[in-house]
């Protein structure tokens, strides 16, 4: 089958599934996932030898130890997928939820229903576990998922998808549900791209380069995630013990994700005390760190910062420091360099707290705690399918109720407009 | 100024201007909607005259007698503008309400709080009344805009952004809230539609083709307005009474908007009893029908419908008629011809219509009530800025609260993660 052919054929199945899925009730969508995790288990050794295919594959051609190793399936990682799923089965399904009803002067009674938004393309890279976390949520909230892996995982996910699919028919689930594109060939991107026809909303996950790709060239619509080039400014006012552990987890509890801090912003009336001590944790961390001139004269071995730096998203064990003037000047720095994902400030003054509250735009904006809860388990959502950083829909973290939009259902009793 | 300089700094200044915006309280804003309409009836001769320039043009270019009337201002007209301006005073302002708000296990409070948008480009067509309407709802939601009209109005358009945007600013509201693209250049559609780093969100506003070149061709996030091709469908167990009111009213009231009838569909078991005589009443308000073959066994007159027919969005006085086998038939007619904005069945079967409020995949679905009634001021939102077709963010009628999104506020006690 040719690529345009694929497309097509799933996209049709999807569509159709679709109609179907919207109107499962919850009982036999969580059957369907208690299944999945099931046949996950039972199918582990036929998930492992794809797997080892994917990895001789991706050692042969050089791949780094870090991709290798988010590539790797074993009995405890299948194991996690599995686990993941049940937990989907636990979450209200927000399906069905009628969020407001009011009625007109005319006596026609408008509610506002939680739908799923029908057909979710995903676009992602290396992680296989994305494969069946997407399709679990995605399951549970009623839509049909159309998933196009990175060529390093091909097998993986193939064999995933092969897995859970099944097993989801199995438990009554229309086929088409649940859908991987079979082919390598990048063609197929640049389809799903512009299958408007077929999907509702197409979700990249990945690095920089993808997301641009698909905002650059999609005609269906995108929910951009991940870019967070985040900031933690410390106030005058700032309690600076709370400041340096927010500090220190901020940038090194996990460094290579999006909600970690990438700029640390101090106000100049406490760098002096806050700086010194704070660059020797952490480097004592590893953190290599690249401050401004003023940082620099405090610590002096930290290396020059470069406007490039402020605008750099790291993702690594590496922290740009800048003294700022003022609370505005902190203001200022986010809004030139920030990309609206997560930002914070410590400080113990009420109505500085309150105005950075106000004037910061961003997903997701703290006072007094770490950039690093901007996640949909650390929400309370219970699952996750990515951080939006744009503004329409959905923002910040993504959870069920993230994957539904809503139909106006009208009762009348013969209504007409004068 | 060339085009592309005139984007850039209207995109600069509407960014800035935007944030300002996002913080300043509702009876500022109101203060100035309240100016901004004072300011057209002073000022309504600067713009008649302005109209009248473009008046002449159009009926020198040719332009049909319907364009000529959407695009002809009078005092009537201009007053009109300024009530639609003061009704916007009395309607809440969503911005700034606090829609959730909840605490984590570790104390970490999390409140999700509606904030406007930021900058929204606006690409419209002929009528001068959208820039005036667009500009009090963006004002209202605390966002910047920034407007493009069709060429046929440039001049009223000028004339009424240059009245408005100097009381408002006189107001209080920061430069640039307000911004008309002052070209007629066709480039300036094409810069609007990638200005990423300007604009959060683009709405068309206008027939198919000029939605259809916003949707290949906008990297800018889009929400799609307008067409409709919606259904009444009139069940077996119709009051055939009421679906003839429904029917007459969804076709005839208003035959030019989206949500008017395009297609009736009719149970088999009714369509003798229902058809010839609603074909009559149709035909006295002058409206051509085009029936199936089974419609045209009992209303011989009507002309032979075609497949294009099934698909097209008449906005006139022409009704596509189709009797169907079945309820089933009808929901697979409207999941294959329908546009997913309005859709209607008039039955006095309870499962049938529960049955159809959960299958039929619509912005808005209607039992027992016409489809004319998915307009924002019908819905009681007091305003609106165009009915959306898409499923991402907003669906059906865009009143204001549409034209907001959230972020998250998180309160914290020096929380990190583990």
């Amino acid at each position: 089958m040719n690529v345009a052919a694929e497309v097509q054929a799933k996209g049709k199945l999807a569509r159709e599934a679709a109609r179907t899925l919207a109107n499962l009730n919850t009982a036999r969508k969580n059957e369907a996932l208690l299944a999945m995790a099931r046949a996950l288990e039972e199918e582990k050794d036929f998930i492992l030898e794809a797997n080892a295919r994917d990895m001789a594959a991706g050692k042969e051609k050089g791949l780094s130890r870090a991709l290798l190793d988010r590539l790797l399936l074993n009995e405890k990682r299948i194991q996690d997928m599995a686990v993941s799923l049940r937990e989907l089965v636990a979450l209200p399904d927000p399906v069905g939820e009628v969020t407001s009803m009011w009625t007109r002067p005319n006596g026609l009674q408008i509610g506002r229903v939680r739908v799923p938004l029908g057909v979710i393309g995903i676009i992602y890279e290396a992680r296989p576990n994305v494969t069946v976390d997407a399709a679990g949520l995605c399951l549970k909230t009623g839509n049909a998922v159309i998933l196009r892996g990175g060529s390093e995982a091909f097998n993986s996910n193939r064999a995933l998808t092969r897995v859970i699919s099944r097993a989801a028919t199995a438990a009554g689930i229309p086929e088409g549900a649940i859908q991987l594109i079979e082919t390598t060939d990048r063609e197929a991107v640049n389809l799903l791209l512009r299958a408007n026809e077929y999907l509702d909303v197409l979700i990249p996950r990945g690095g920089a380069g993808l997301i641009r790709t698909v905002v650059e060239n999609a005609t269906v619509p995108v929910i951009e995630t991940g870019v967070g080039n985040c900031h933690v400014y410390v106030d005058a006012a700032a309690d600076l013990e709370m400041a340096r552990n927010i500090v220190i987890n901020a940038k090194t509890q996990r460094p290579g994700v999006c909600n970690a801090m990438e700029t640390l912003l101090v106000h100049e009336k406490v760098a002096a005390e806050f700086l010194p001590s704070l660059a020797e944790a952490l480097k004592e961390k590893g953190v290599v760190l690249r401050g401004c001139e003023r940082t620099r004269e405090l610590v002096p071995w930290a290396e020059a910062a470069t406007e490039e730096d402020w605008a750099t998203e790291y993702l690594d064990l590496i922290l740009a420091i800048r003294v700022v003037d003022s609370f505005e000047a902190a203001l200022e720095h986010i809004h030139t360099y920030g990309t609206k994902h997560s930002e914070a400030i410590v400080t113990s003054n009420y109505q500085t707290a309150r105005e950075f509250l106000a004037r910061v735009d961003a997903a997701a904006v703290y006072v007094n705690a770490s950039t690093r809860f901007t996640d949909g388990y650390e929400f309370g959502f219970g699952a996750e399918i990515g951080i939006s950083t744009q503004k329409l829909h959905a923002r910040g973290p993504m959870g069920p109720e993230q994957l539904t939009t809503f139909k106006y259902i009208i009762f009348g009793s013969g209504q007409i407009r004068q």
